[in-house]
């Protein structure tokens, strides 16, 4: 023990430092203009979207004269929202079909504000007992929605086996990421301490999520042993195939780490058969991770479940509440079957420490790749209790079948290439003629500002990507865009 | 291409099948309560903390009746509020003296409540530009305060050398994963594709933050592979030992990863001595990594910079806003001193997509470990806006002076022992006898709800340890902690 005197002048401070809250007039200043741009974009009043150059925003708004001189608030806040909000994507405006990101409830918003001032970074349970409780019911919810056993609330019959796990994290990729590290930790579970032996090989279609490859990458496998498993034309991957890839990766030397399915997948919205490739990897000892980021949501809905048939054979699933869930991004789900392969995820032995501590609740901490993480599962929550899990489903139902519809309206007009049923709430199409011929009418769209849209790769061409996220999105909408993609024919005739 | 012809039933959905939004008078719901709350907090007229068990929180706050049925807002909603916020720990009680995450400044709470109903992930450009600019600003504010050159605004001027980067992520921990993923790609570039060699060596202290260690498991590198650096009696790295590990990194066929180095470290605040081991770090080219997840704010105070010396030889930085910045959880940067160290860190070649996109901003997506990603920047930026730099130096120095004030106070008390003259916020302190007695104390000031202090073990022994965070806590808080603490000495005498 080292007891080091020094001498420090005594400054008796008594009255705050800090200036006086101002957070109900600020919080008026900023709801009210809030309020007003997501009407206007419900209204289809503004643009979905208005790109200028960041260096123009980072002056507009006056960045650096803030950070040097403070006083953001009051009248100057309210000139600061106004230049905000016209920089800002707008996905409450029906013509917002862009990437897989909610236009979400305002539940989220409160939950996100409430996080937000109280502070309560939950992943240890004294530092927020209601956001970890709230965590631990949604955890169990989403749980049983799979079909797997929701963890006990009986905190004295934890630890056993017979039950699932889960927790929240910041994104799908950490979700998907914290899978690869569980699925390891069970296949190896000494390469947490003595490190990786280059032995492993990750099973996966070509067409999974960037986030997968990232992983592999992140985790020292080396992306060079991902063996891909052969897909049909529309990206489901063929059951068949996998007794043949295994005796490659057998032949090779290899172990499997995992085999990875979508539910959806990313590009055009279509779902492995969860059934057979869990059956086979049941068979093979193989861990199987289900990434439903965007599909899992479908479990909420009698007549879409099934999309999603043999879920429950998985070993870990990504459920993205910011994707289908209304949700604010970020708040994504890692689900286990077992809740020992989680628990023992960064490390060989569980790290009950809740026990030591003798505390009436449950630490997410060593579940989670985050060490302080926010209060996440408030953020769902209050989607969830303000809609009811039967809204939510509605919600699924209608932009499925809202793409259904848009299909099979598109699907009729000459000169559109549609080259997937959709299975979800995703569409992909395209014009005849060359790849710079579809990303040119993407650009015209982006400038006009009626519609956002997303462009992806499938099966070697660029195709335009409609993903129905918002609510408020009709067949008008769709008609409307049919009529400016007619136009765009009209004009560019030949010109691909 | 393959044309799946399918017969679908139009349903043709002209009006949302979803209720309005309630949006503002459920907002002033929220916020009415949060103020109350946050009032009745800092006027120490409810406990820090109230812990009650964890399935006593989910029956009370009815979480499955409002899943089920939904319908909570308005009268529901303001009946949960009153619930909730008796579930929460005030952080904004001056007798908050726990983990290390900020009070917060009620302008973050504001950033995530516009980020939260926007929802602009703005890792893409198109997804968020102004969300966007405002992380490309806090990154060349931070840059700046280390000493580093901010990225250019003219993006025609991007990709060269010359200037450095960052990004902002969803905590330190993963700002701490994302240095040592950019260190590994650097010195083993072809980590990503062919896997680890089980040849790094990564040279740390013991007393790092556990995020370390579990980013070398993660990344596949073995923890056994932590070559610890031996300190002093405080935890602080001695500079002369770094010829003989680096000998015996040699020696046992490795390659040094990095050196990590804290400023300060995490349970008692001590800072290593970073001018000498980044000289050191230059002399052998070795990546120098400091995790000043906590201490980097006192770079922004000429009083106190001088603990983070010599900071401008790392290679990176980490530096978290929800810490020392008033901004609520999770708000980190990961700042390199050569944008291209991170702009490769994910894959072999730099992803400047936005050239290929033609667009006038800059993505971050390929910085990051998520995809997906909040808009941190505003939560942290609507805080520097409010108070100015100056404001939050002023805060820094306001709580590193407090500290050492109590330190002195409590220094001239018989029967405590405090092992380190504190060098930030961070005051540790030990009772005579077992590891039990400080628990014991502990124990007692979190049910009596006036103080929620934390413990660390420090050089084999159990401390309480007390973090200044909140902005108006006092020296006559530490009085009444004294008084409290002499108490329990009394009632506990001989007990230890």
């Amino acid at each position: 023990m080292v007891m080091t005197k020094v001498t420090i002048t005594l400054i008796h401070i008594t009255t705050p430092s800090l200036p006086p809250m101002t957070f109900r007039s600020d919080l008026d200043i900023v709801a009210t203009a809030l309020d007003h741009q997501v009407a206007r974009a419900r209204a289809r009043a503004v643009p979905v979207l208005a790109q200028r150059p960041l260096a123009t925003l980072i002056d507009e708004l006056r960045l650096d004269h803030f950070a040097r001189q403070g006083g953001l608030e009051g009248a100057a806040l309210h000139d600061f929202m106004g230049r905000y909000l016209k920089t800002i994507i707008n996905l409450h405006q029906p013509g917002y079909l862009g990437h897989q990101v909610a236009a979400p409830h305002p539940g989220a918003a409160l939950g996100a504000l409430i996080d937000a001032l109280t502070n309560n970074p939950m992943a240890i349970y004294e530092m927020g007992p209601g956001a970890a409780a709230i965590e631990y019911f949604v955890i169990n919810w989403m749980l049983e929605k799979v079909g797997w056993t929701p963890a006990p609330l009986d905190l004295e019959r934890l630890g056993a086996a017979g039950y699932g796990g889960g927790v929240l994290t910041h994104g799908g990729s950490l979700a998907n990421l914290t899978a690869l590290i569980a699925a390891r930790s069970k296949v190896r579970p000494d390469a947490w301490r003595e490190g990786n032996r280059d032995d492993l090989a990750l099973l996966a279609p070509g067409n999974n999520h960037y986030s997968i490859e990232r992983a592999v990458g992140i985790l020292g496998l080396g992306t060079r042993n991902i063996y891909q498993v052969p897909t049909d034309a529309r990206g489901v991957m063929d059951p068949d195939a996998l007794p043949r890839i295994l005796a490659q990766v057998h032949a090779d030397g290899r172990t499997p780490l995992a085999l990875v399915a979508n539910a959806c997948s990313t590009a055009v919205g279509v779902h492995d058969r969860l059934r057979p490739l869990g059956e086979f990897c049941r068979t093979e000892g193989i861990w199987f991770h289900v990434d439903g980021a965007h599909g899992a949501s479908a479990l909420l809905s009698p007549e879409y479940r099934h999309l999603l048939d043999g879920v429950e054979l998985a070993d870990s699933l990504t459920w993205d509440a910011h994707k289908m869930l209304r949700t604010s991004a970020v708040c994504a789900a890692l689900l286990v079957r077992d809740h020992r392969a989680l628990d023992s995820a960064f490390s060989q032995e569980a790290s009950y420490l809740f026990h030591d501590k003798e505390q009436p609740g449950f630490d997410f901490l060593p579940r989670a790749v985050e060490c302080t993480k926010s209060g996440l599962g408030l953020k769902f929550y209050l989607v969830l209790a303000a809609l009811g899990e039967r809204g939510l489903a509605d919600y699924v139902e209608r932009q499925y079948r809202l793409t259904a519809d848009a299909y099979r309206r598109m699907s009729g007009i000459e000169d559109l290439d549609l080259p997937v049923a959709p299975e979800s709430n995703i569409l992909c199409f395209r014009l005849p003629g060359t790849d710079a011929r579809q990303l040119e009418l993407r650009r015209q769209l982006l400038v006009e500002g009626d519609f956002y849209v997303t462009s992806t790769q499938f099966q070697g061409q660029r195709y335009l990507r409609l993903v129905f996220m918002n609510p408020e999105t009709t067949l008008d909408d769709v008609e409307r865009l049919i009529a400016r993609i007619r136009r765009f024919v009209r004009e560019t005739h030949g010109a691909g």
